[in-house]
């Protein structure tokens, strides 16, 4: 049996003998709800369950308000197949665009090195299932991997993703290697406006021609979230767990590669996962993500260059602030420590690099977790002479913003204020305690 | 019910209904063991059951060898206080190191914002209970948040603590601001040597006057620990979950701050913890740990200030690297992206600094797993241009170990052969799988 929720819910579930995709009937004082039980993400609430309606809307329930649950029947999976859950088309355009990365590499057995040698349509023929998802095009773009990755290569893929989606396909899927596929995820978000279809960058981190890849599960789960999804912003699709059981669909603003090596190595920061999905399902926890919207993709490639990304620590050299001033640059990205300090001895490096008008963005090296810098006596100081807090957005994701930002706007209270607003899901009004630790799990005990 | 055990342990403890505490007998071919069955933290093997002998030691089982196993008692919790489980003294001596930081603070309530005001002697007339572990002596030392932590500082609290242990204390607490307390506890790892007794540092995410307050039970958890326990390492001990239930016991080189503000913020990376401790007992996984030594506490703070830490990112300027070599530095930790790359157009910059005889040390900024530099062209290139992989060593504790590396050391052999060899249980020679994604549980289903 498996039963995804916790707490609370999982009492009042498990007194009904319910277990996740069992059909229920639910009768609260003014309505009655028949529906199939979805799973739910352990980083959410224990006080709602969530059905899956017949006319295919998605419903939460308090289950403090319900005055009765009854079971229906056991394991209704087959009633919600994935078209069903997200009314899609079953068989739909998808574009593949091609960066390179270990996705689209091989073994070389004599030096025991991975090089990258293949192309998207190499990898679509060693993976003909993909055809059954849907009528696929492949887009050449480059081929490296991605510690070669470089803000001028965003635009290019960036114009490539919008270029496709206006020519009517249903979704794109790009191939990259994982390095720093969370800084491309996070530069299309802001490079790309009113996404008519999802966005969904994948990788490997086994060349394909392992028997240990995960290429096959990645691969296909994103054509499927490319292909079937109603998503309309960029994600990341990579392994859920060890095993090939399911992939986690994550926000492009929320996410970071955080192992060296695993195939669940990604994993989303300060948010929960957007969805699972494997070849036979896909699962969306849909009330969260964005929709995709009509007309044409809008494109921006703008981006400020001279902005660098800072670690504050014991021993930090302040004059590699004024280095960076010296040279020109318009922004820094201070990773700060706690809720987002800096040592004393730089404050005044800090304070030189304002008055040269240059934008200082705080965030925190301790990745999860919100800035406040009205707490301590620094974090006030650090306001006072003109910092910007960067509240629960990833370092890596406050760098990449504020090229954007810089890239557009030249008044300061514009900068200020692009920074402080909520563009691509990168800020987070409220942290749920169950976000941390973090964890791609949304079945208990797994 | 509470059972810490998984997979195979678990299903076999359960079917004769034990759990964690339960008195068992033990048959193996050769062997018959009576024993209390140990809590086993979440990350460790499933093949192994952990008993308490009544001689006093722990001897782990391999549960396909054992014949036959019985109940014999539930809930043998009282058996096992902390003085039996560690054989420490009841009543000990042990001297506080004083340098700030939240947990010697107060709110200003008419700013709210919150200032370091008291001593660690203040901090003891807070919670008197303190006395009754130990015989407590105070050393003012510092009053600074941790932001404001400095090289300099980590040799005086590395004099005080040899000081108070060569004195004949049995273990000595620093109380710390959090901010950049690992990094002052992968400092004195390797700063001190043939420690006598334990080095425990603690502090507070919400200072000691607010209700919801952390400090008590991180200072006095922290304060048994350097009373009881048999440790001859340096320890974080801060809370192991949001609630006031058990502190984790962190080896020093091996956690990080990875939440701005949870009372659990502190996580053990690329390790399990230690052990877990609060008022009432204090278990110790203790086959993992290092031991007390007798005799004099030797201390060296011979530390190369002029090290940096740079984050490769796409869009890095590689001549912040040429501005550290001709600033005279004389070492650069890289955490570089994946398994340990960086980008190709900054290799011209590293390959220069290497020729100016500067050490490189690449770590990863996944932060988890182990840097692995022979599978990709860029890691095999690194090599060759002489870099030294960091193998799985955060970022943080690399940058400490380099700095105790060249103060130490002038040959390039030396320091390498020292970068590279276990000193204080930075470097792990496997991974097990369940130390991702991070948890400070030991219990499941918490």
């Amino acid at each position: 049996m498996t039963l995804s929720y916790h707490g609370r819910a999982k009492v009042f579930l498990e007194e009904i003998g319910a277990e996740d995709f069992s059909v229920v009937l639910v009768k609260t004082r003014n309505n009655v709800f028949k529906g199939v039980l979805l799973p739910r993400p352990l980083t959410e609430d224990d006080k709602h369950i969530v059905l899956k309606l017949n006319n295919g809307y998605n419903i939460g329930v308090r289950i403090d308000k319900v005055e009765e649950i009854k079971l229906l029947g056991q394991k209704a999976r087959k009633v919600i197949s994935p078209s069903e859950i997200i009314k899609a088309e079953e068989y739909a355009d998808v574009s593949i665009i091609g960066t390179g990365g270990t996705i689209a590499s091989r073994v070389d057995y004599v030096t025991g090195a991975v090089y990258p040698q293949f192309s998207a349509s190499e990898l679509l023929s060693r993976y003909p299932e993909v055809e059954k998802i849907g009528k696929i095009k492949t887009v050449p773009l480059l081929n490296i991997f991605s510690e070669d990755m470089r803000p001028t290569y965003w635009r290019e893929i960036a114009e490539s993703v919008a270029r496709e989606l206006n020519s009517g396909v249903k979704g794109v899927v790009i191939t990259h290697g994982t390095d720093t596929m969370h800084f491309t995820s996070a530069a299309l978000s802001f490079m790309l406006r009113n996404l008519t279809g999802p966005v969904v960058l994948t990788g490997a981190q086994r060349s394909p021609d392992r028997g240990s890849t995960d290429a096959y599960l990645n691969f296909l789960s994103a054509v499927k979230v490319a292909a079937q999804s109603d998503l309309g912003e960029v994600v990341i699709v990579m392994h859920q767990t060890p095993s090939d059981t399911y992939c986690a669909i994550h926000r492009g603003t929320k996410v970071r590669k955080m192992h060296t090596s695993r195939r669940d190595a990604f994993l989303s920061v300060n948010s929960h996962i957007l969805g699972i999905v494997n070849l036979k399902e896909m699962i969306m926890f849909s009330s969260y993500s964005r929709k995709a919207g009509e007309g044409e993709v809008e494109v921006n490639t703008k981006l400020e260059e001279k902005v660098a990304l800072i670690y504050a620590y014991p021993g930090v050299d302040p004059d590699v602030i004024d280095f960076y001033v010296d040279k020109g640059y318009r922004g820094l990205v201070v990773a700060g420590t706690g809720l987002g300090h800096t040592p004393e001895y730089i404050m005044k490096s800090l304070k030189r690099a304002l008055e040269n008008d240059v934008t200082i963005v705080v965030t925190s090296q301790c990745l999860f977790g919100r800035v406040n810098m009205k707490v301590y006596r620094r974090g006030r100081e650090l306001l006072k002479i003109g910092v910007i807090p960067g509240e629960d957005m990833l370092p890596e994701v406050a760098y990449v913003k504020l090229m954007f930002a810089l890239g557009n706007y030249t008044e300061k209270s514009e900068v200020t204020g692009f920074m402080r607003r909520n563009i691509a899901g990168e800020l987070t009004s409220s942290l749920s305690l169950r976000l941390f630790p973090p964890t791609n799990q949304i079945y208990q005990g797994v």
